[in-house]
């Protein structure tokens, strides 16, 4: 089972970046977290991080190619771009969305999500375990548990 | 470590309800996998299902003589119950919100919810094992990792 | 053919009630109204009034144990009731809603229904009589009439 | 006793407009059914439909002299015409209004009503039944029932 | 100096029709009021009421051949009517907009006006009497006064 | 018969003040154009401008002891005093609103007011002739015309 | 003179409850407060808590036989009990609302209140004071002071 | 193949209607070059011209008996014509809708069409060469291309 | 202790002005039942009204040297003045908002305060005996009660 | 006459991307369609399609020096893209916007533009035959036809 | 060059005035710095502070005859005056506006300016060193740089 | 102290881009403007321009290491790029926003800026000699002046 994780922007600075909000670890950290879970569950990662919309759309392409699925934290990109929210539409690779933190108790401009109707499922709000959390609801997903 | 399910309205009809959105699995087989999950990882369920919104409003003042943290499916008291939330926002309890449909993918009034925000995170769309999944979180936050 | 009718909140009252807006017939008096016209339909009817929005769910979650369709008046539950309309979806038992005081004359926020377009259909305005109508029309909507 | 029924624009096509949403019922077959219903209430119906919004404003006006009631299926003009609703405002005549749908299930657009808070009562959802329950209601109403 | 009067929807009813919003004069009185004014004006005068709009929109089409400028009460057709404010558009023939009542003083829905922002200026309030400022203030400005 | 003319803010600038919106004739001039007609009249005119809030509101109180009724163009605080609204609910004396421009055709803002709906009548667009009208108007209706 | 004190959900928790917005006292020790001031007045208080939205409203439909007035804190369901305002319209008891926080100083959806315009007037802002000001202004308003 | 172009009300003045919008092309010339470009096609077309909402009803309720396609200009009734809609739904013959001046470039309320969603396709803004490119591609369309 | 009583625009109409909505007492019978009040308080009153915005917002930006604390009833501006909620906000003087009719009995626009937040607490439907109470609880307030 | 060809994000998918909604046509298909169309009307087309906007928006910068006009498909950066509106108000050059599925059809979001207003026309609903139409139409265009 | 400084409401408290808003320095100490700018740029300051908006109207009515162009401050007049903008309109002088605070990060009402779009430009966020920026930015505007 | 000058989208065409908007100016003669005040100040400026979303968010992402402060005009983004303001957020680097045309003057949508509120203050409306107020008041901050 191939799974990539997909970052948006500004996640490249997770561990400086508004702490209170989202957590210390940085995204390397998270990715040893989210590798050594899916060695555990025998499953292999993929793992991309980018600030460029037009990257991630083409990312999302790639996937049929590329994974059985995939974890998106879409970051900023979650509530504006509907170019990603295309893409996933068209290649129609099951993902699970996941936020470090509860976008539940963001201001309003973040408590919508243009691609979450389309995910398996979200998880919000439990910081780096939320991609551990993703990956294994993905993978319990595709196994059809 | 003791931690308090509780099910809002409906929920006694899993299995027959919508099961196309809500899954086959019924409110007590979904009972049996927490039980299960707690056991392995040494915290003790309380389960509570009630169509009645005194009632949780009732249950949710109880606990903080009764559990340590709470998973909490509100159902369609979610989207309406501000008695609720001021219960929730009374005792302080952590908890995790839990839903079995993506609630992203449902119809406008139940994309919002009147708990997320006091909680501390939501897992929504994963169907049974997002009890599990829940569980799981709730139990990682509450021993702080 | 057994058909219940189900009375929400307040009805109890009917009679001093806001005659102007809710006519001067008690509920008793609507029962046996619609007692008579079973009779004279071949059809048996079962009565619940109450004022628990719980309780109201939970008529419904029994319906298809005990009824071939129902006749429902929410009174104010009709507008803000979430928990009922899930019951509802649930047991997908066919209802015929039914308004004393004409709706569409009313102020903004009971104009619209939450239950109505579940319904085979929605008499609103005929006062006690238009429980008469439900029955009729419920009646011949279950014999494919 | 009087009775006008008048029918708005397309009612012209029903049996093959839609039947899924209208029926399969002819307007010529209903107008049977209603006709019926008045003899065995010993009322004389005139029946009319037009597609012209200013026919429908002219035959509303000439109900004072011609009906002592009426039965209103606007159809589209229900709501857009503010010419009709002015009339009904004029004339005063009681009439009941009736749709075949259950508008409380279509599109926004056609939840709200321009005529209804004049009417005596609404029937929507029965099909062609709600025709002969509009005649009937009306006619309690006119008896005083 | 010619000048047409346009009258829209149920105007024809005036005297018997909510005396209480316009007054208990008939349209034929306002006209013997406007016709004595316009001979006092030295302006000639040519009547017209329909309750079509597809007339009225031929009637406004026809201005430039037949009138030097017009009062228009559109009624109804006023707050719906995007086909007569095209032909107010189409044919730029000066035009005082004139309304029994006050549309301040109605309800929403009548308060704003698809023809108005077109006229040299609006009254409105006055009753029949309205008409015959409306002749005097376009026989003004059509003088160039 | 003793009537009170109310200017409000600005409009002491009349003739330099946008002369496309609002007209060449100084306040002054509209001042001997309204009195002229007032003589015809047999009527008394005082006359009255302020660019204070407060200083309206007290020329309004004032009414009962001074006039009969008044012509009111309240310039910008139609759209924005309460306070004004206020002291017209308080005193009732009869008024007609008048404004040299047509508001129908200026921006959102502009297209509502806070004291129309308690007017006799409301003449808009006619420039400074739209002050002879609205006392013409009110004159008439003050005899009862 | 018989009053009737009636509190709504969490209410039962005050002390404990967000004391910053709610105060420190006990519903306990209010309940000595307004009995205190009861007797100084020779007013007879009767005091009921309930979480149930069912239970309020048939405490509400009591009040005709057991009390002259009411004071009303209706907590959380003040915002969303519709069955509750048809209670308090159908008994016509008057009554005086109190709330201890200052609603206005709340969010969006705790500033308007589903019973306030049916109350003699409304108390808020001044935590347990507000109960002992509310009993007094109901008794001289029953006193017809 | 039999093409019905329909066009809605003032296109009969088209030339002298604001031709800055609409092009200086009279509706004849535009028939002209519609009836030119179907010759070269090999498609018979039949044209219609109403500024009456029913007599457009009524027209495309004859579609189906006359015409396999239709090219429709409903001008100001695009925006407002509900009844339209309803005949649309009706008769399901394939239209593509034209507008001579670009739609998206208007006043907000020109920038919806009632009738849009259920043409095959829209064209908008490219004048009277627009009716050629609309009949060009139903013609395409009907074929299958 | 030295309380400021502040009243707004039109108050000075007090006993004339709508006595169905504002009571029969004139402002300075309400003036004499405080200072009454005051005298059994040993609080010292200092009294005033205004029509004039900027002279609230003086007297206010005065209470700092002249007042422990203000009732305050702005009447009219309470819906419209910034400039005075930025003087509340200056001086942080605690006070008392009152209002003699119930608020939320109003029309929309009198249902939303710009000053409520920054009290106290607010009375509102008690007519002049809010003002009594409206003393008496900020004499509380400032006495720590 | 050169024409340059610009096409938006997720356009490469064409042919596998959601084909009930925008045909089976590769993006290699239609431009092909679009070269031979061109050669007949010897025009030059240049061909772009890009994921990235700044790619788009510095492609429309370019335009006056390679190109006399363009055809635009904006995909989803239509809805979103305020930096490729800019870029259009810069450089002026005329363009027809081209869309394959009919945009009027698709939900909310996708229903307003923010190009169209500045484009010649818009093509909507004809699939890869619409690239078709916008090529002639622009060509048209270009020439002055 | 004459420049005008206007100032608004409640900016004679500043210092005192929510300093963690609007700064630490005092009015005349903002002008100290005003003129001593102006004096290096061969400027002649007027200054002028006012409560009330009538006098601020009058300021700017008088500009035309006393000054070359205003730096203006309205404070929460800002937000609310229509006669302010109205005077604005009228007189043309240039002015700039100034805040002190950045009303981009205030609550909603704030965030826009009835008079902003009237002026050469916006300064809003620079405390008192925002006056000489408008100064400034005012003086060169004046000069044509 | 070393300063960052950040440009958005289209500015690359300054002087061209409509410059009765945006002036006549040159991207690089306004940054010869600004390194000359920079000069004279003391301060060292770097420059950039990019049309890529993602360019602009790595490019605030760099500041920490690269500058003391920045001044940003993001042009289209700034309406649009919640991705951006994460970056801001993220680095927490003062900056100050700067617009060549006065936003406040401009269509609804370019009237509020995602980036503002985290912005020291706002220039606006002064065209190139905004930079340089902007740069001046950047160092004063810097400075703690």
């Amino acid at each position: 089972m191939r799974i990539s994780v997909l970052n948006g922007p500004n996640l490249n600075l997770l561990g400086q970046r508004e702490p209170e909000l989202y957590g210390s670890k940085t995204l390397a950290e998270i990715e040893s977290l989210v590798r050594e879970e899916a060695k555990r569950l025998g499953a292999k990662i993929s793992w991309f991080q980018t600030n460029h919309e037009g990257e991630l759309v083409e990312a999302i392409q790639n996937l049929p190619r590329r994974a059985d699925g995939a974890v998106l934290n879409g970051a900023a990109f979650t509530h504006t771009s509907l170019a990603i929210r295309d893409a996933l539409l068209a290649v129609k690779v099951p993902f699970v969305e996941v936020h470090l933190s509860n976008i539940f108790a963001r201001e309003e401009r973040r408590r919508h999500s243009l691609f979450a109707d389309l995910a398996v499922g979200v998880v919000t709000g439990f910081g780096a375990h939320g991609y551990v959390m993703g990956l294994q609801a993905l993978h319990a997903a595709l196994r059809g548990d």
